[in-house]
């Protein structure tokens, strides 16, 4: 027989074989589909870690007694991809049955606050100082943002400082601070919280607690936030992937506390003009994936002034619910991000530009 | 004298040190401002390595003088850094002596084609399929999207391949195919050039000839494109800089072309939900930085198709000019890249959505 | 006068305000090391955000009063770049300051636990399971370890997990295990610690608490860290820079805490054929920049185990004190990271290798 | 029946499924394994694009007639994953059938230059200036380096510039003085060609061609490469997989030129301490999958003088034959790469310490 009469008879082999695949696939689906149901009956996540280790178990014991036996690492490497695309299409359900994420029948969670609405229609903006620093400088900040229509006051009490010498934040005088002049001027408060033994006290004086970028990934914290009765605005790790990000905000859920957002605030890669990458079609996927409003922080995204302009714009047409920013009522003297934050002129001026943008995006696109 | 005075007298040494600096600095941009406007005059580029060598040269002779000389490594990172930031300023003049350059006065390049624009209003939208595979899958890919008022017809003919032994592309008989086609309905052609010694033969048949990826770097292709009379589609490469994609505009620019597309498609993460990081804010400073007509490659920038729509909107509101997408008229059998190839009902859906969201974006945000 | 010689004059008179440039960066440095040298004897840190704005506030005024005015960012950003390359150099200083820092004199920190040395000599070996999983699996793994030398048995009792509904670890029931197994063979207990919730309940058990990439940049863990009296782990965030890990450490060191050992663990990039990318040049600077002990985890970084006997050794050339792997007496099984973990033959093998090549090493380059 | 015996019994009834798969799966690799040695028989590649479009073509066929059909897209994703299992087992042949490749019994690739040799041994050393600027800087660098037992002169006639406008060497005029200095002092020429119509020209003057991080995906150019009868020192691209760069050193070998060294250089991370990230994982793979020499740049990988000593090491010990590094007789006037340039004494005592380090690595693990 020549190579190529061979070639062909084998290929008319392999394709008998693929079929004989599909039809064990399109069984193995079959069942993981009604595994998945008698789980949900019985309250169970649906990957079950033992299980696949027993499955796998099993299958190499059936390996080492064949006589075309397969490399049992290989072997292992193959069915985790099996099981990795089974669950990927059992994922399609197991994701549903997070509480976070968007059931094919579930519309947009909106989080009401005492004054105003994230998501579910308007853009949201959030904005403020990076750091309180003093009330003077706080009240200069809000002032000119309320009278813009700002209604989410964001500012730092408690500052995430890589070096343990740099500023800290005013911590609760600077809590104290925020929630005076939110309620003098009526607006909502934001801001972060560091650590699980701040978080009674955060909750004290904010209207929403903020999980920063470098803790997105403190399960403690997340789990202790999801016994909260308070909103969280989860900031996207800024080399954590979507699916973590999604997976952090399930921590909070999970804990009965589903008053959360999701926050691009940029990724680190090699670029240098911004300083993170703002990755808008996180944006796109955290709408398409989950129910939860999306928050884009444009100013630790891009870490310059002159495109937030364009790029809030760009982040709604992505899909954002709110536009988060920076603002400071005398730029150069912050203590803190003072190359980003806007002067008040700017600030107000970017209000009224999101609001603009906003208005122009059809209901269908929303 | 108490620490604490002596720490007062140093500062307040330290701050008229600061005035002597600030001094300094106002001369010294006078005198780069004046040197810039000298060497226009002359036609000469405002950044010369040799002669910051030679200044380096002259301040470390000096330094070695001084009693209280400092590493001279160091003072010669200080030096750059204070050129770098004179450059930074001067670069605003040298900037706008790039030919691609935004100069405060130049409106929007227009790239005009046989069948229409790119740039300066209406988006336009480019699309075919990744390969060119054969007459009848390109033109039953291509009529669709004329109908649906398509313009720009893109196809690979030379397919830049990560394995020799891959399919390379169907070269001039692809080529031939795509003129035909787009002749019989008058569409533009837009295909990739991989080779110094191709573009005669690209340049043949091609209306638009694309600079790839993995070529954005290839200065000497870049110089023979600068010397061509046919608009340029440069692709920004996967994980090169805002800064390093202009100055490759530049070199061709630099050789006379002036018609040349930016393309931001994606650069490559850590994120793998999408196949690269599409990065918006590049779109931003592109259109900021110059005058070219920037094109976004959402299919290569997100390898999905299911964020091709909603990335779209975000591209162009991020200011693109074009979005360039991928279509098959049976994508599960192409050739390359069947995941992220739409088919042609969807492909349509998408022209008729693009075509809506341009229509949504005020002019002032254009 | 012609072009040339006016571009000639501007340039002799560029040089000249470079020499006022060099002087007045002479005297800053004189006066920054003056300032330094009074911080200390106050016990102040070096760096002082308050102080810089208020200097640049100065600088403002004083360019706002001139005639040749330049903008404000720009100046800001100018002198901000000035300050950083001060600081760059009261850095050395400063960084010197730092508890972790090498000082010229200071020679390496040893850590000592009850049954062997971490630094300053041969390489120690720190392996076990990803997760204890029980008794059985702890010790049949341990055993073959302690027996081949090993003194430092690491296993997961709280499991930091993407998803809430993974396998989180035996907690409680899984230290008990590890203390008891390590009791039994003579063995120190290495492990993480999640949350500050749990310190006390892990320091009970533990001989070494590990904080996991995840946590490197959770301030307040690594605060509560810092008073207590066991050595700590600290692994580098797979996203943080050198920089962020030196001073996640110092925050540790500054509650007083000096037994700290920096552990490179591979950072996120593109590249995909080892699950992190491995940054030994972290490891070099590390040991450059710190008197720390330095630990690379191989499995983690490299994520699968036919790199580990390599890599190990360039870790250890590149001055690593530590190399840190995981194994399991059943590693297709395991209940996580199966792939990356050797079985007991390889991990044997590995220990013999280890040893080998530490011994190859010439004292002069350890 | 109750939930818990109905689950059990699916459970069964997939463990079945699972079976099944494993046979169809053991019979899928036979025959693999009979269709790659029917292909070497032809010489024909294993992967086959479109071989797999009509298996895949079949296997959707087969779904749309079937009840339990599933969504295509998902089918396809599928299949490419058992695919890709299948090339990933089959790729080991198929890797093999690379010319580059490590096959079973292959040895190291030895390349042997009129003054020395490459591989196999003995850690070469390659170094010189990072431009040619002229005859007296490049004798003044070459000689001491002669002098100390390097036998490689490496210099860039043809520097790749970012910018048009930046010197871009002094071409063939550089390639005349390295041909006579390298023939005064007895050293082999290493120099950079950019571009396909000099590569006969850096040919006639060079021993070794250097394709740079920027053309390493230039494929064109690699193939021209392919049939010179030189050797190749091919960068690897600053953002390349190790795969793609293992796929570029084929396409130079599938031309015939099978004198190639694969060149870790670092790749773009956000890490900033160092200029790029030194990938040393790359080393051990290249070595573990390719029969090539590899070398390691340290300066360029690094940017910074104070680690090349340690990094050298590390580099040697994670299998490199042989290390590059950037040396200048007056490196603060250089016109390119100042800071990571040594001086002459800087490299003369790196060219001891890498003699050092290599002595002592042994030869086990060589």
């Amino acid at each position: 027989m020549t190579p190529e009469s061979a070639l062909h008879e084998l290929r008319a082999r392999m394709g008998a074989v693929n079929l004989r695949l599909l039809e064990s696939l399109l069984e193995y689906y079959q069942v993981a589909r009604m595994i998945g149901q008698e789980k949900d009956r019985l309250h169970l996540p649906h990957f079950d870690a033992r299980r696949e280790a027993e499955m796998l178990g099993e299958i190499l014991e059936a390996n080492a007694a064949s006589p075309a036996r397969l490399p049992d690492d290989m072997l292992a490497r193959i069915f985790k991809e099996i099981f990795k695309n089974s669950t990927e299409f059992m994922g399609v359900q197991q994701r549903k049955t997070l509480r976070v994420h968007r059931n094919s029948g579930a519309g947009d969670h909106v989080i009401t606050l005492p004054h105003g609405r994230i998501g579910g229609g308007e853009a949201a903006i959030i904005a403020g100082p990076c750091s309180v620093e003093g009330r003077d400088q706080l009240y200069k900040t809000a002032k000119p943002l309320r009278d813009a229509g700002v209604r989410f006051l964001r500012g730092g009490a408690f500052k995430p400082r890589s070096s343990p010498y740099s500023f800290q934040g005013l911590e609760e005088e600077g809590l104290i601070l925020l929630r005076e002049v939110a309620d003098e001027l009526g607006m909502d408060v934001v801001t972060e919280v560091l650590s699980v033994k701040d978080v009674e006290l955060v909750a004290r004086y904010a209207d929403v607690l903020q999980v920063g970028t470098r803790n997105m990934a403190n399960f403690s914290l997340l789990k202790v936030l999801g016994s909260l009765h308070k909103p969280i605005l989860l900031k996207r790790g800024m080399c954590a992937t979507m699916e973590e990000a999604i997976l952090a905000a399930e921590y909070i859920a999970s804990g009965g506390n589903n008053d959360i957002m999701l926050c691009e605030r940029g990724i680190r890669t090699f670029e240098t003009w911004t300083r993170n990458t703002l990755d808008l079609a996180a944006v796109a996927l955290f709408k398409q994936e989950t129910t939860l409003p999306v928050v884009v922080d444009v100013s630790h995204a891009l870490g310059r002034k002159d495109l937030v302009a364009r790029m809030a714009f760009a982040a709604l047409a992505a899909g954002a619910d709110a536009v988060m920013f920076e603002c400071h009522c005398h730029p150069a003297a912050a203590l803190s991000d003072a190359d980003q934050q806007l002067d008040m002129e700017q600030a107000v001026a970017l209000v009224r530009h999101i609001r603009d943008c906003d208005a122009c995006i059809p209901s269908s696109m929303k």
